[in-house]
């Protein structure tokens, strides 16, 4: 349960204590979205900080029509009454869990907090494969199975949980994978959560997008929130559009948030309701950010193609999902955690295994976040995004130097002292 | 489970139909302080609306050291490091029930979310009275029995939970109470968790306060907030200081949180960092809302006596939890909720039956909260706040006359025709 925690906790500060003693590194860890807040909703914040009600559970009417409109945007309609908030998605997640009930297909590799919810909720993940070249959604030809398998066994699925764009992947699932992922929902009569955290954050072909409500409104929950579109994460708002007439879950969901954390923050409520009106101010913020989450991303990745990694074009967010198996004899390495250590220990670059999200360890395959490249000042990161060409920034380019010099080295043939060094980090199989 | 959430909302419903239909309804439904936001913490949150970061799951630094000196000034000293911030006592409170695990000891009745938390976690709520004329906590003569009778049956019991002071009833537990159950989870190995956000808002005495964390500091959980103290309700954030040493229970908290909420909103936890500290600006504002939420509840309490209720002399908070048994024949009602659904129909004055808290529903007892009578705009719960004789406000005055009149009507003889327009809101027993 606590794994996740410890691994992304170890892993910051390991950093942090790096950093201080004067060393360089780059962090690659972290999913936040790096960026400052858009002034506009600062001035929002400000403006509602009397706002000290309880107000509703579901959330302040303003605010769930905003997002109504936010989703109307997106060709979705939808009922005001049908929108649930919560102190982040995360949240709304584990109250859906908690209200569905029943066990959970994940893909796998998935976001670390789906299957660590699943276990406090007391169900079970069931995670399986995307299909070859996607990522974020189980592959629809192993569903059918793994849930008749499980029902078989007694026990109940209830719903399927997808994310995208993906996190850690960072691509998006074909259009094709969503309609037969909706025929499976339906064949097999599972809820369809879609985490859709970072649809704003798709790099190109926006208008491409294909959300499972919009096939199966009936049965598709969204979650949404600010945290990535808008770097709100500390504000901690989401947003749950639930299926069509979906009554009864909503009843249930309001009485487990009314139990749990009553409402978010009502001072933030009130911001995110003008956020959600998507005025040109924000919407040209959203497509900055997007803009340099994708030339960053893209340019990672170039780096990790050219040390012989198999990673896919990253699609939307800020994620790569990096394989270096090919490295795995050279380096003397048995599984991703290894692969991580070693590039924290010999180059400071900070990552997570695979294994974090649920991949098989063994897997020489890490994720690698890369927003946190955009400096270490609101002053930078303002100059990032307004900058036609932010890879020339001194402070990018050097981060993607420091990248450049870890993997080229470890992709080079090995020393003695290159292999004596990193030897010491690897457990001995017969002394542990 | 959602039953609480209905019984609440379904009162505050009816409340606003009728407020809007132009009725005159006097709320006493709802536990929310009621009281304006002390404009020197709306500074501080605007100060801190660029703070966009997740932060630390624990809290931030500087939030956690003002929680502890916060209990260092009550003579509890405290290692920031054993302090767990959350949004809302609520929250702390589900995620203690779930890292602790086993079925939990509640005082009867108690708040509402206590035994609605035991079951979203899966766990029992042993729920058992409180010593005669006291609330809040359980009599400890009845734990040892209950307890061991719960693990005779195979089953696991980890906590004691109390309040104090007590909603619903307004009352602390007295000292000798507290030295009994205390010693009482020790021989049973219990954790207490004492619930203490009413603590600042105890009327008089304050300096005889003992919380159980002064003589089991080894085994007390205490949870606040700002939500009554300082009215912050809608700003969700409460803190937690668990027991010396728990680092174990400190790590299985913190992953519980990572994985439902991650943190507070940041820029709450930056004003709430500033509450902790207690400058003599927000004492002064805690001494003034201490005094007016007594005030107000002793004189609700004096016309409930008036009526002939039985009912405990409130000493916390804004709450009263009277017994109007002796009308139970004269009014041809059965239940708590029958007496509940009259006072709102006839008279248009709002309250609580004792079953949403977990008493008998055949004991004629409602709560009472006095907190949303100070006024309906900030000028007004203002001028509240500083007035020496708050009960001399004319909008104050009237709200009680009108539950004076109410309760004069209640207690007087009924005429036919009063029986006759009764009798419609009570369900026949053979039509249903």
């Amino acid at each position: 349960m606590n794994v996740p925690l410890s691994a992304t906790l170890a892993a910051n500060e390991e950093l942090q204590r790096r950093r201080h003693a004067g060393e360089r590194v780059l962090h690659l860890a972290f999913g936040e979205a790096g960026l400052p807040v858009h002034p506009a909703l600062s001035e929002r914040l400000s403006a509602a900080s009397g706002h000290n009600g309880y107000g509703q559970v579901a959330g302040v009417p303003v605010l769930r029509e905003a997002a109504a409109g936010y989703w109307e945007r997106r060709g979705l309609r939808t009922d005001p009454d049908l929108v649930v908030c919560g102190p982040g998605s995360k949240s709304l997640l584990y109250g859906l869990l908690l209200a569905i009930g029943g066990d959970v297909v994940l893909p796998k590799p998935s976001w670390v907090s789906y299957a660590a919810q699943a276990e406090l909720v007391g169900v079970r993940p069931i995670m399986l494969p995307a299909p070859p070249g996607e990522g974020g959604a189980p592959d629809p030809d192993l569903v059918a199975e793994a849930v008749l398998t499980a029902r078989a066994e007694g026990r109940t699925v209830g719903s399927m949980l997808i994310t995208l764009p993906d996190n850690p992947s960072g691509t998006l699932v074909r259009p094709g994978t969503v309609k037969r992922l909706v025929q499976t929902a339906r064949d097999l009569d599972l809820v369809i959560i879609s985490d859709e955290i970072y649809r704003d954050l798709v790099h190109d072909n926006l208008a491409g997008y294909l959300s499972p409500a919009d096939l199966a409104p009936e049965r598709t929950v969204i979650t949404t929130g600010l945290s990535k579109n808008l770097a709100l994460g500390g504000w901690r708002i989401g947003v749950a559009r639930l299926p069509d007439e979906a009554h009864e879950l909503r009843a249930l969901l309001l009485a487990i948030a009314s139990e749990i954390w009553s409402c978010p923050a009502v001072p933030v409520q009130q911001a995110a309701a003008y956020a959600f009106t998507e005025p040109e101010e924000l919407r040209d913020r959203v497509v900055a950010s997007r803009k340099l989450h994708g030339a960053v991303a893209r340019a990672v990745h170039a780096r990790f193609i050219r040390a012989g990694a198999a990673v896919s074009p990253p699609q939307g967010g800020f994620y790569l999902y990096p394989d270096l198996g090919h490295l795995r004899s050279r380096l003397g390495i048995r599984t991703g955690a290894e692969l991580a250590a070693l590039l924290l220990d010999q180059y400071g670059v900070g990552v997570l295994p695979g294994e974090v999200f649920g991949d098989d360890p063994a897997a020489i395959r890490v994720r690698v976040a890369t927003s946190l490249l955009y400096g270490d000042t609101s002053e930078r990161r303002l100059t990032a995004l307004a900058a036609a060409d932010p890879l020339s920034l001194p402070w990018i380019a050097g981060a993607l130097d420091h990248l450049t010099e870890a993997l080229s080295d470890l992709a080079a043939p090995r020393s003695v002292t290159n292999l004596r060094r990193r030897r010491s980090l690897v457990p001995d199989p017969v002394t542990g």
